[in-house]
């Protein structure tokens, strides 16, 4: 009975928004849990949570971590998040991996690769859901923050795992974004994704420690000139590198100071608010237009002509123009048949 | 009389095709009106033309220019293009401007802008459709492309001009892109758009003439530092820089000869034609993707939600799931009535 009672389906939507409110981490994962599902009935009572929970005012900072690999992304949010706790922050750190296939299996390598901000009562670690496809890993991570910071929860950590295009999806669900990378900077750009540079707010050159300490300021000066070249993302705000090390836990205090300077700015400019009504405009479009895609591609008609016409054209017989039509005809003249 | 049977309605499909086989430019330059035409019987036209055309055998290069501000897109575009038709190519100048609202106007502002090459026999030269959208400039500009190579032109020169994304959108339908820049590297890269250094095949630093000399080559110096650290657009292949001065006609046979290198490395490696057919399938899911947005986006029902919910959303008083599978019933739901 005891688990019975415990099960999901059991739980009010109003025992969960109670819950949260009051900070109940059973609560809390319990309804990311149903944000997480993909079955319709979790998703219309997730969605009735978050109504319930979207006049609570919000006071979060929602930073963006990502790194080249091998730069120590664990062990600097381990770092950076105990930090943060001393200081009596209430840190979430969600993680974004859309090649990911395990839900709850990698909680226990959260607690591995983040030993102690896992044991932290002041912080929330929550493993990448396995959403198939990056929209559904996107809207569930974006439903999360939200969640945890209707719980009290006021810096989120949003890492990106795995390959694909992760960071540009995380980039838009983020206030601030730290790219963390490792000394020689040449070869690390040659392997990086096109475009990343243009992505974050701050780089960080890590294990700027010990013999490894003159190669990594040789490194900052690199990625400062490097960036001196590239646009800043965000707009009235200079992108710049530091050293830091999250091992011996030096330069954390100094990157906290800078993502306090930026809020700061960015708040006074309204260049922090303007953003975060972008993102959520940007991704009502993004939302609707992958559905839209879903329905025409999933079309058995178009199923059936695409491959065909494509073939057509990469031989020459027929035009781009005219497949174009003749898929958009085949699809709302069947739509008309429904 | 002899006005009213030159109207283009008048001329079969089979005129135009023999014609442009032929070499007839004032053929050629009809069917490019009928490719340009947005009244839909021209539309038909314009693909049984570019239909009988398609199995002809096509040995062009198509080379895409783009250039800050003020770096001498036309002299340079000029000089290169005499430089070619000297050494017995067949050259079509065209151009891509999403903001351009006249069509044949222009032609006049292209004679004065490429002196030599507009009187040239060996070259053809035309200005932007008007399109209205970057869509249909881009639709109209690789159809003219298509027809100009069945004219027997077999250097394709593409510019962009005006503002917005000509640039994305040229490099999708080009071999080789060319970025045309100035002195100053550093203050250029800062005003220039996102990701536009991630594009070209290869970089010349213009005007680098008299008291200009030494700047131009400290600027191309810089320039290869920075494509150094970036990631080169075509595979297998390094963009780098070099200087140029179209007013001294210094330079432009090494950029040729670097042109040739790169048909002869990318068809041995089959990237030319891999890249070829990559563009034409994503030119055809692009037009399909595109068109599908209209018909969503123009729906009275959508028309009349979208902002109620883009302002919901903002407010903090509607989720943006709910919201999307709002709009999603609604058109839909909708479609069915047609």
């Amino acid at each position: 009975m005891t688990k019975y009672i415990k099960k999901i389906h059991e739980v009010t939507v109003d025992d969960l928004v109670e819950g949260i409110v009051n900070g109940n981490r059973v609560m809390l994962a319990q309804a990311i849990t149903l944000v997480e599902s993909n079955a319709s009935r979790h998703f219309e009572k997730a969605q009735k949570i978050i109504e319930h929970l979207l006049q609570k005012e919000n006071t979060s900072i929602r930073i963006g971590i990502t790194g080249v690999p091998g730069a120590g992304k664990s062990t600097f949010i381990d770092a950076f998040g105990t930090y943060l706790t001393n200081n009596g922050y209430k840190v979430a750190v969600l993680a974004v991996d859309p090649s990911s296939q395990v839900s709850k299996g990698s909680i226990m390598g959260d607690k591995t690769r983040m030993e102690r901000l896992s044991k932290d009562p002041n912080a929330f670690i929550r493993p990448s859901p396995s959403g198939g496809n990056l929209g559904g890993v996107s809207r569930k991570t974006r439903e999360t923050i939200f969640l945890c910071e209707a719980a009290g929860y006021n810096v989120i950590l949003v890492e990106t795992m795995g390959v694909g295009q992760g960071e540009f999806v995380v980039r838009d669900m983020v206030d601030f974004f730290l790219l963390l990378v490792l000394t020689g900077a040449g070869d690390e750009l040659q392997t990086m994704k096109k475009g990343i540079m243009e992505l974050p707010d701050l780089v960080v050159v890590n294990k700027a420690d010990g013999d490894n300490l003159h190669k990594a300021n040789v490194a900052k000066r690199d990625y400062n000139t490097i960036l001196h070249f590239l646009h800043s993302y965000t707009k009235g705000w200079t992108t710049r590198a530091l050293t830091a090390s999250a091992v011996q836990e030096t330069g954390i205090d100094e990157i906290w100071k800078v993502i306090q300077d930026f809020e700061i700015k960015t708040k006074t400019s309204s260049v922090f608010d303007q953003v975060r009504s972008e993102q959520q405009r940007k991704w009502l479009y993004t939302l609707v237009e992958q559905e839209l895609y879903k329905v025409f591609y999933d079309h058995p008609s178009i199923k059936q002509k695409l491959p065909i016409l494509e073939e057509a054209i990469v031989k020459g017989e027929k035009t781009v123009s005219a497949s174009a039509v003749n898929l958009l005809e085949a699809f709302f003249n069947k739509a008309k048949e429904f």
